[in-house]
């Protein structure tokens, strides 16, 4: 190039540089390594490479675009707009030929390293790179005075037009590769696997000519309770679908730690499980494919973030040693394995990735929680409370982060609750009561009116009101606390204490009635002491995990909470805090990240620098045992309370009311709460 | 060290280095990088790092070696001397100190690449240097305050203890691996598999405390008739067993080609052909087991040659390709590939290379050939013939090799002779003709006596006299031709122009009487014309390949001459030469390897740089398509004659008369050698 070449102005990022008349904008692109994707190499065929021309003056560049700075429409771009049509004012940077100065823009769309932007304002964008890419390439044909084989030359091919070097191909590629290449015409499409830079790239698929369809991965938050998935585009990183299903390990225990035992007292307990967890895989697999209609070897990549329990079982590691101090796991580090070695029915050559353990009890979720939440990139102090049947708690900064998981039990998700379900249409998620009168109204799944409102009956006929849902519960209990029908302690009041007949003797304990659909053959929904009890224990093992890595830290309080989890996304802070889950802090401080640990296996899914950056996270991050910790029994007792019997909560107090009462008449009711339970799910 | 420290040398190494007074040995010799090999790693275990000391005077080192020069037998030697016996003289290098100047013999035995001495003078020895070696180490037990997974902590003990770094492990590894480590007391020993430099270190296996086994290879020749395969011992690289089957996929076509169109003329045929050699194979590696009396999972590599045909249909590629120009192969890269994914049952773990192809007609058994004769090293200009049912053949030196196969069909394994068989008990092998009565007398396999020598059919009562085997038909027909029963153009003569009734009229030409049994119900033995016709086609074959790479090389005589394959060992130079089977050549320069592909396969089993030797030189070979080379019509032609119609073979000459007879009567019965059939196989 010399200097009375034209210039090319490459927008947004700026690159620029003179090129001869003729050039294409794609070999300009690509010569300055401005990022602009193309999958069939400039062929006019995949329509990746598409650019935005502007014409005029470009004071800031420094240039004048005259109409003529591009060559003319030609005929690739005219058949290629009138098959799929062209966005107007749009060119294929691999036909539109540089013929003077000229600005070009690259759409998002059109750069290989598109940004995913996620919906939450706090969130970083995930940038597009990930492990399977597809290839348009032309392959030499066999020569008999140059011997070499298909593959070679594909390799070739691979290298010269894409620099991809030291390609290889698994032994299922090469069955049907040579069929392949001559239907093909020596034409092909490769879709090439490589999960980090040093490792040698390996081709996985190969259809004849230019393939016009979607590659897709799966990232996968494998829990104790359920088992989510998430099916995105490995092109633009588009989740086309989302579905979950029950963990079927359900049926050998609740929580993890019942899950252990059934191992330990069961021969052949764990790979009965380790069969059943990658069962429901492959049946969440057939439903989200079905969902998305698409066929499931279409599924290049997976990638799964789970607890160390979960993680061992779905191995088929036996996780006897997670039952017991101190707490070891057979492996911590991140994993590459082949889905066909873990009984999954994707692409047969699919490899999955399995993000790092951070210790026994603080797994590869928490792992993705911390890739997705960045407590290490935040300049303030951050709680990440990630809820399940098993929490997992990170507190930290730039500086230095800290983690440790937490027992909370299911509570959260409807389950051990008397009235408890699982989120679904007719479970009653939001609750308001009148101080004054303690009445109670609420809102349930599926219906945008209160319980008072006029049409709800109509509303909720359909769906019925069916049970408490784990947010529920949670606004019940605080709002049962701020309205004076619980007492600190966790003792319902009697009508005479309460002032409310909806409180009744059941049993040896009051219980308040929400609900009595039995006049229409639905059930009656009541909160029962035993229900606060659950309740309290859940969230005092959350409370004292995070107060434990405040002690830790060294601090009182935290700048800010993010409440991640299964139901991050629908919690009320308040409530959450009269209840003393978590830490005193502004409600506006307060914010949901919803499915985190999910979110975290979809960047490290799009993208493999992720996956490295979480790799080197997980070693930085302390972890903090609760289990040999003696301040965590101490926290646990005093976080019973409701919301706490030491911390004193000022911000919670200067907007809340918390009525001082105590319905402990001297019997044995109270004080349960205080009892210790290990329980791990 | 200072200069007053004692010296301690090193033979046969000589280096040589100062250490402090009470150094082990052991770590002497690490530090100077003395090949010293230990699997315990000093602990007095595994006595792999046995040395000899010299004392007195050593003017060539310039020490004098005292007495004292070591520190005294420890308990630790005594325990082992009685446990296991050290030979006298020895020390474990572990155990035994530097005390003041010494001399160290370290016997071959104690070297890590140690030499496997291969039998034959000219053929150079095999260094050892194994894909999967075996390695003891202390675990680090878990810590829950520096939480890490146990197979972490194996990770750093390899890499603290052995220098190992980065070593992952099989997902089957992960399985077992927290109950070994518990059952040793956090001491095992490893398997680790590392095929390349390069390649990250993978532990494959791991025994709880010191495992005093051993592990083993498989050397594999895949053959088109047969298979067969040595068990290495992958400490010192002895053949602990060998045997071998018939490939089953005879059933489907004797040779490659009838096996090709198999495939063509029915769907599935492939596949079927590809499940019957890797059933095949898992019966050998069952009897080859059994035979040495060790579990196959012991076996934890397994290194394949094999021509291009059988190299596609074992790994499930449709050889269709392979029938046809181009010839294009697959792939004709090297692979490593998992003994599962080819349905291998051997180690769980384990990983197969086969090497690389070296054309569509070129396979890695041609590879194995030039790896095991390394033609690519030879100063004088080496033929290597590699005589099967296809002949692989090599031309060259240092400078340039050359290659080509042939198909020389069955005829040279004594498959498609009317009295042929394979070599077995009770087959003939060698003959001679007396020149003046044209009597025949010959041996059999078993028995060392000449069938006109006393006791000859005491001898070989049990076994009978059953047929001809592939390198007694070579004698035979040899001697016919050297006695005048047989004429040049391959007929045999009538009673009367042979003066032998042993040749008789069998159907439109003459056949030789070699033997009949019929009294005792034996067969009856003969040679028919049509035999000779099968043999100057094979013979033909193979010499119009090996003059056709003399016309590359622009010569018309070799230096020497290497005959390798099944019956390499067996075949008589003379014998081959009066044929016409290779060119002339002085007959101390004709020399037999063996079954040279297997010994290549058994040399890249022991020695991972061997691998990357032969990529390397398979590159550098220059490959020659006999079908698209006018000239091997008219060379073929040329040698369907015995020995040729128009070379002059002058040293034969020089040796034996060649009768100059003539039995075309005019007849229609010549000829036939002249046409020209393509048989790979």
């Amino acid at each position: 190039m010399s200097e009375t070449d034209p210039l090319v102005v490459f927008t947004p990022s700026g690159k620029r540089g003179r090129f001869p008349v003729g050039t294409p904008i794609l070999t300009a692109a690509r010569q300055l390594g401005v990022d602009l994707d193309s999958v069939c190499g400039g062929r006019g065929i995949c329509s990746k490479c598409q650019i935005t021309p502007s014409y005029g003056e470009f004071p800031k560049h420094g240039v004048t675009v005259a109409d003529s700075a591009l060559s003319e429409w030609n005929s690739v771009e005219a058949r290629y707009d009138e098959k799929r049509g062209l966005i107007s004012g749009r060119r294929l940077g691999c036909q539109a030929q540089v013929m003077g100065d000229v600005v070009i823009d690259v759409p998002p769309e059109s750069q290989v390293h598109k940004q995913v932007v996620r919906k939450r304002a706090e969130a970083r964008d995930i940038v597009m790179n990930p492990s399977v890419r597809m290839y348009y390439v032309e392959v030499e044909q066999p020569d008999m005075h140059e011997p070499s084989g298909d593959l070679e030359r594909l390799a070739k091919a691979l290298e010269e037009q894409w620099d991809i070097a030291g390609a290889t191909a698994d032994l299922g590629v090469l069955h049907g590769l040579q069929p392949i290449l001559r239907k093909g015409e020596w034409k092909v499409t490769v879709a090439v696997q490589q999960h980090s830079e040093g490792q040698t790239p390996k081709v996985i698929q190969v259809w004849p000519g230019f393939y016009e369809g979607k590659i897709f991965g799966l990232a996968v938050d494998l829990g104790s309770t359920t088992i989510a998935a998430h099916l995105c585009d490995l092109t633009d990183g588009e989740v086309v679908a989302s579905s979950g299903i029950m963990n079927p390990q359900i049926r050998f225990g609740e929580d993890l730690m019942s899950r252990v035992s059934y191992s330990m007292m069961n021969s052949g307990g764990a790979a009965e499980m380790t069969a059943a967890v990658r069962e429901g895989m492959n049946a969440l697999f057939d439903q989200i494919s079905q969902e998305a209609e698409i066929d499931k070897t279409l599924i290049m990549d997976a990638v799964f973030v789970c607890n160390p329990v979960m993680h061992h079982l779905f191995l088929g590691i036996d996780p006897f040693e997670l039952g017991q101090a101190p707490f070891a796991l057979g492996t911590s580090s991140s994993l590459n394995l082949r889905a066909r070695d873990l009984d999954l029915d994707i692409h047969p050559n699919a490899d999955i990735y399995i993000l790092p353990c951070i210790a026994g009890h603080v797994g590869a979720d928490a792992a993705a929680v911390a890739l997705s939440e960045a407590p290490d990139k935040s300049k303030d102090l951050v709680l990440v409370v990630d809820v399940g049947t098993n929490a997992e708690i990170l507190l930290g900064n730039a500086e230095k982060v800290l983690a440790c998981s937490s027992p909370t039990g299911p509570a959260f998700e409807g389950a051990q609750i008397s009235s408890g379900q699982r989120a679904a249409p007719g479970a009653i998620e939001r609750v308001e009561i009148d101080p004054t009168t303690k009445d109670v109204r609420f809102k349930v799944i599926g219906c945008d009116l209160w319980s008072d409102e006029d049409g709800f009956a109509e509303a909720t006929e359909a769906t019925g009101i069916t049970g408490i849902c784990g947010s529920g519960i949670i606004e019940m209990v605080a709002e049962m606390r701020l309205t004076g029908i619980l007492d600190g302690p966790g003792l319902i009041g009697s009508p005479e204490q309460t002032g409310t007949s909806r409180c009744f003797l059941d049993g040896r304990t009051y219980s308040y009635m929400v609900w009595d659909g039995s006049a229409e053959g639905g059930p009656v929904i009541t909160v029962t002491n035993r229900d606060i009890r659950e309740i309290q224990m859940a969230k005092a093992a959350l409370y004292s995990g995070a107060r434990l890595l405040m002690d830790k830290f060294g601090v009182d309080e935290v700048d800010r909470v993010v409440l991640a989890g299964a139901f991050g996304a629908h919690i009320s802070p308040k409530h959450a805090m009269v209840l003393g889950m978590i830490p005193d802090a502004p409600l506006d401080k307060v914010t949901s990240a919803g499915n985190a640990a999910g979110t975290g296996a979809r960047i490290a899914l799009l993208n493999t620098s992720a996956r490295r950056e979480i790799e080197q996270t997980v070693h930085q991050i302390h972890k903090i045992e609760t289990a040999i910790e003696p301040r965590f029994q101490e926290h646990f007792v005093n976080a019973s309370n409701i919301p706490n019997a030491v911390e004193p909560f000022p911000i919670l107090k200067s907007i809340v009311d918390l009525p001082d009462v105590n319905f402990n008449t001297g019997g044995d009711t109270g004080g349960e709460g205080g009892r210790r339970r290990r329980r791990r799910g």
